[in-house]
């Protein structure tokens, strides 16, 4: 089987890993899903695609039925989400070259295909001033913003692939942009391909 | 005050991360610390070497006396050598650019320094084939000294510094030198620089 080369990107919320992925994508001339993917999923299930979006990290009702229906087995919208992810991830490894940003897909293609596997992080005042400046001002502070959407980010990634969110071992690189600047992540990324 | 680049390297047993630090200093002309680290503490404290290197990462009744001291505030050989290794990486780190790997420098210079913290990490089956070839058969399967070898390292990091032992927020970038073989690491760590 031909196997093409995908690079994944799991990132801190904050830390810039979009914006490296989409870049990384534009300078290799192939394709990156993020939103463009949830777009996708939306119109595979008919779900509208805010409602997918929370499903994935925020909605903790949904998450925690998710929790619950791995014990009683009957599956949530939550778990039903993930397999259309699952499968449709699949899908776009297979069909040509790409970034996949976010959406566990380091688990999902793990077997299945040549990954480059990237994490990007940054520490919390870099990030916090990193969202006010992409997102804008909101009622909580940003400190207060990241670490949630870091718990439920951890949560939904351990729940799905058991795998420990952050760790190093999970990737051929992880790097820290707030440290680096976004440049030279997107410079090194390439260069790997 | 004028401040040395440093690039201190934190890696798993057998991932080749001595050798990529070797090399990294090598090409950059400046010195790199490491088992002539430990020469030099064995040189200030008449310790015998071996001893020093037992104490730091294998010696489990030094490392448990020391955890029993930290609650009895007597001080054991293990924390008397931590003490040395403190201050002397922390010396070294101002006298000149260097490459410094393990001996938890990374956590020692936090403050200190102008670091590039860099952790190496590979897969079992690459690192269980590496150390066989630099060390030779023991008794032990390779895999079993492996396992052995990450425990200590991780506990030892963890006691002396309260970080997660191979957790990407603690350094600017890890790299796995199975996936991307030592050579790639070397070019990555140097241009970085």
């Amino acid at each position: 089987m031909m196997k093409n080369r995908v690079i994944t990107i799991s990132r801190e919320f904050g830390s810039g890993g979009r914006t490296i992925g989409k870049k990384v994508a534009e300078e290799l001339k192939i394709p990156c899903y993020d939103s463009e993917l949830l777009q996708k999923i939306a119109d595979k299930t008919g779900f509208n695609e805010e409602y997918i979006k929370d499903a994935g990290e925020y909605a903790s009702g949904g998450f925690l039925s998710a929790a619950f229906s791995h014990r009683t087995a009957v599956p949530t919208n939550a778990d039903y989400l993930w397999k259309i992810q699952y499968d449709l991830i699949t899908e776009l490894a297979k069909k040509e070259p790409c970034v996949i940003v976010g959406r566990c897909a380091d688990y999902i293609l793990r077997d299945k295909a040549d990954c480059l596997r990237v994490f990007i992080h940054a520490d919390m005042a870099f990030r916090a001033e990193r969202i006010v400046k992409e997102y804008g001002e909101r009622d909580e502070s940003p400190e207060q913003r990241l670490k949630d959407k870091d718990k439920r980010r951890a949560a939904y990634h351990r729940f799905y692939t058991n795998m420990k969110w952050g760790y190093a071992q999970n990737y051929d690189i992880t790097l820290n942009s707030g440290t680096l600047g976004i440049g030279t992540c997107v410079y090194i990324i390439k260069g790997l391909y």
